[in-house]
């Protein structure tokens, strides 16, 4: 299998993403052609073991930047490695395409660049959302703003089929993001894909989701929302996770001081004090107060790693024609090979032409 | 000042209800008039000290459930608190309204039975979020879905009065809640509402917030939205808050005993193991436990207290033609007693007056 990645993107580029190409080279055999500044990427090639793996370079001498709007960096650039790497894929040189980069514009770009799948309206972004119990996939997490319902009845067989293909669930239960459980929460986006899906028998429909139902009570394997509410609902769980271990750092800063000084008072007074046994006593208080943090610490450290998206890998753009996987822009190594991993597994499942046979077996509702 | 309290609605009614409104009675010498099923409410009055106090019972006996359509309960049922309550207040018999009971119907009875003020679209419900620094503004929380830009033009203004007002805040940074800082991030609505807001004189418009602006940030005083998005957006916070916990709670219960019993071996080798001074390297062990505990449970419950929706008392319709306070299902007596409290200030700041005079100050745009 030939995978192209875009080796000059992201945040941790390119020793991030060439070190994640070599091992994920190693570990599949595939050839993982690099995209970007070609000396670049020599001289971190360099740096690695590459005896054996197919590691070809292709030349793109342009870089999208963070702050250029998508569409039109995509028009202005046609030597950047997010279109030199897509054409790779569409001219059948390459079987999928993953970039750490710039996001909007790898959407785009694959928009413009690969085309739709025939018969789908709007293509979603497909990302993995940790829940209390496991994960549950958000389609759509910012590809389409200003859906229609009939685009998010397309989101939610697209997603059934992620969910059934590459991540292995028998019969993924769909839900509706919504801030209420009735048929008439939402808005009127939400009230019409409701009862769209609702007699629609192409995916298995549990009804509206609320944000506690998804996160918490593990109630949808995928969970259907506008791409402007999914990427706001993806950047506000983020910005609770932070929003709270700041707190926490604060208020340890401001207030660790007199609260040791308070909590060490009966440590002092039954170690430190003199008298037989001092030495050993303190000992004991060190041990002791290494307790808690031995039960906490680790609990604190397992919730933090579950809700780090770079575990994750990438997210796959569902609903264009060929394989693009849309990774975070600070993916490490690790995340850089995840998302090859999950290129190849959707090339080897025929991701595209499931979705492409689903849009010919389901009858399709017409845009309203 | 007399204000009506729907003593009948809320998960804890009559008792926190009555309670809070005798607190509230004491504090500021207001009449609090009491609306829903007499019996009940006197039996509780009788087991308060209401010597001096001015607390009048209206009898009101039906009561709007939490599954009934809140535009549909507000015609079917004129003899519920919500809908008697609030007539006294357009009647002039009451100078504010406060309701712990189905919100989405006290919002619907003030919209019918107090009307809009003069000029004003749509009504937009103002609520607190807590941020890492102190807390924004939200304005809509969910009042109005499906908005037209103007729509979000006018509760940015009401949100900005609310804030000046009620807040004391003397120039509110007014910012529009995105998916990016960039004018052309978000979807329509947000993007042709940012145009607006960009040159519009009313408002000290800071641009788009991200939700890590916005959280952690601090970059607005009052945030802008939908009120399909703001109340998703509050419905997400509260529920990653509910999933860090139990994520924390599941991976204590889980692991803590193997950790427990690896973190006591120190403590048992230096103070359990035969020789002198056991009983005091035994109590120093103790006391060292205690000293981490001593030091990160009060953090953990002060944030978990700063993140709690009842300290904030209740939010405030902006737009009908009254003062409206809508608090939350589960407000304890003092929360019930600090959103009178909001109602009386609200009232004695002329809050609509000041609303009604800014629409004919401020040059409105019209609706799209």
């Amino acid at each position: 299998m030939r995978i192209v990645l875009d080796a000059s993107g992201g945040d941790y580029a390119p020793q991030a993403t060439v070190a994640g190409a070599v091992a994920a080279a190693r570990a599949s055999g595939d050839q993982i052609i690099l995209v970007g500044k070609e000396d670049e990427i020599r001289a971190e090639l360099a740096r690695h073991d590459t005896s054996g793996l197919d590691l070809p370079v292709v030349h793109a001498p342009d870089i999208i930047e963070m702050t250029e709007h998508p569409a039109q960096a995509i028009r202005r650039k046609p030597h950047s490695s997010v279109v030199v790497g897509l054409r790779l894929v569409r001219e059948g040189a390459a079987d999928a395409f993953v970039s750490t980069g710039h996001s909007g514009a790898t959407m785009a770009g694959a928009l413009f660049i690969l085309g739709r799948i025939k018969g789908i309206e709007r293509p979603c972004l497909a990302t993995r959302f940790p829940t209390a119990t496991g994960w549950t996939l958000l389609v759509d997490a910012g590809a389409t703003t200003d859906c229609k319902p009939s685009y998010l009845v397309q989101f939610a067989q697209m997603g059934a089929v992620y969910a059934r293909q590459a991540m292995q669930v028998a019969n993924p239960r769909v839900g509706l993001l919504a801030n209420g459980e009735e048929a008439n929460k939402g808005d009127k986006l939400v009230q019409e894909t409701h009862a769209l899906l609702a007699e629609h028998q192409g995916v298995n429909f549990v009804g509206n989701v609320e944000p506690k139902d998804m996160l918490v009570n593990n109630a949808a394997d995928v969970v259907v929302a506008d791409g402007f509410v999914g990427n706001l609902a993806l950047k506000f769980s983020e910005a609770v996770v932070k929003l709270l271990t700041t707190a926490l750092g604060d208020n340890l800063r401001k207030r660790a001081l007199p609260r040791t000084v308070a909590g060490l008072a009966p440590l002092v007074l039954t170690a430190a004090l003199p008298g037989k046994g001092r030495a050993r006593a303190l000992l004991a208080g060190l041990a002791g107060a290494a307790l808690p943090l031995t039960v906490v610490l680790p609990a604190l450290l397992d919730i933090k790693r579950r809700m780090d998206y770079r575990v994750y890998g990438g997210a796959p753009l569902l609903g264009v024609n060929g394989v693009a996987i849309v990774a975070h822009g600070k993916s490490d190594a690790l995340a850089v090979q995840n998302a090859i991993a999950q290129a190849h597994r959707a090339v080897e499942e025929r991701l595209v032409a499931t979705i492409s046979n689903m849009v010919e077996i389901v009858d399709f509702v017409p845009s309203a």
